[in-house]
């Protein structure tokens, strides 16, 4: 079994912009699949994980894009692991064309837990540490890894948004792929056409539940880039928690 | 070629519910791409179509389901023709497994627009009229076309919404699936989890766009029946004018 693996996708009409450009929420959800295609098979895939208690969690991502594929464009998500720590793997992605072009590449960062004690839990435990034989070090990701978002306390508060069906997901979580969304749509048309995204980048600290509220704090660090804390509220805590951080440079 | 379309999908770990199984807006997706997918192998694709000016314009969906796949099940969506006359088209669709079963059927009305002068436009002129030689009449479809959706005056607002970047397609206006899952947002998770959804539909009337704000009116015809009126106001408009129109039926 190849250490990388390569799938194959396409920016379907109804996932792409005004401007005929796949959506970033949506190349981050084809990421997150190819994660899972490429876990499968090789033998740590979410469905197996659960039938032995435990489950990534995705921690980190950051996407960065020289160009973004457009409406009906067919391209590939390659993968491979980076690294592996006790409790943490880094895992790599390029999005290129069949001709060779690349349209730009994508970090993460996984945790293993324990689906029910929700802790996490050792990476090598998994099948004798069988995740050290996929590992690739010698395949480029030539963007920078995702580092602590640093943001004041005087970031603004744009939008408070209730929780609705679509943004959870089978864990009863708000979906990984919905914070990203969210936070993309704080900017209006007008903004997105004059600045396409260059990178994104997304830390996750907690997790939000139907019910909850969630708040979006902005703070402009330059001309071009933006941070944004996601907290909640919830019914017993109407003092917000953090549950994410990101970063977005536009061009 | 065959007239009968066939096309593979999967059910994504970030399109499935709470439930785990795929969301409608998401299916309502599957099954407009197959139809794009469907039209471009028999030479009256999108793609070809905007090259002479013309396009398809979705004007009703229904899409009603006995089961609904579940995360990671592989599923096909079959799509036909059942018929065509100068300004509308019948597209149907069923929703399969590889071993025979049925998840449910869909059924769509499609108009031909102008692009330029945005009025529909004869369906038998391109190619002489060559969708005719794709009609099929012998496979059955077995769920109710969707009927005009009767409200009265006394629907309930509901919602209003803003219209976000990602609510934006490539032409400028509110996504088709967009809606759907706006309609599907104003029941809360409980509500979902005591009642699946058994049928959708919608019909199209207008076009909304970036600016503009979406005003949802909501009435109950039947214990697990809804109607909902989609209405728009714009800045130049502040009077409501309807834009689409769905009916669903839960379990």
């Amino acid at each position: 079994m190849d250490k990388i693996g390569k799938y194959k996708f396409i920016a379907e009409p109804f996932h792409c912009d005004f401007s005929g450009h796949l959506c970033l929420g949506h190349l981050g959800n084809h990421l997150l699949n190819a994660a899972d295609f490429h876990a499968t098979g090789r033998g740590f895939g979410m469905k197996h994980l659960l039938g032995i208690q435990r489950a990534w969690v995705l921690s980190r991502l950051a996407i960065e894009m020289e160009e973004i594929p457009q409406q009906l464009e067919h391209f590939n998500v390659e993968t491979w692991i980076e690294g592996a720590m006790r409790y943490f793997t880094q895992r790599n992605f390029a999005i290129t064309s069949d001709e060779g072009k690349v349209y730009g590449y994508g970090r993460s960062v996984w945790a293993m837990i324990d689906t029910e004690t929700r802790q996490m839990t050792d990476i090598f435990a998994i099948d004798n540490g069988a995740i050290n034989d996929f590992i690739v070090t010698d395949k480029p990701c030539p963007i920078e890894k995702g580092d602590r978002v640093k943001m004041g306390n005087d970031a603004e508060l744009v939008r408070t948004l209730d929780i609705y069906y679509h943004d959870i997901d089978i864990n009863g979580h708000v979906n990984s792929v919905k914070y990203i969304e969210h936070v993309i749509d704080l900017w209006d048309l007008p903004w997105h056409k004059e600045h396409p995204i260059k990178r994104f980048e997304i830390a996750y600290v907690a997790e939000a539940h139907q019910g909850d509220r969630l708040h979006f704090y902005r703070e402009q660090t330059d001309p071009l880039t933006y941070c944004v804390r996601i907290a909640k509220t919830t019914h017993d805590t109407p003092t917000p928690t953090e549950v994410c951080r990101c970063k977005i440079h536009f061009r």
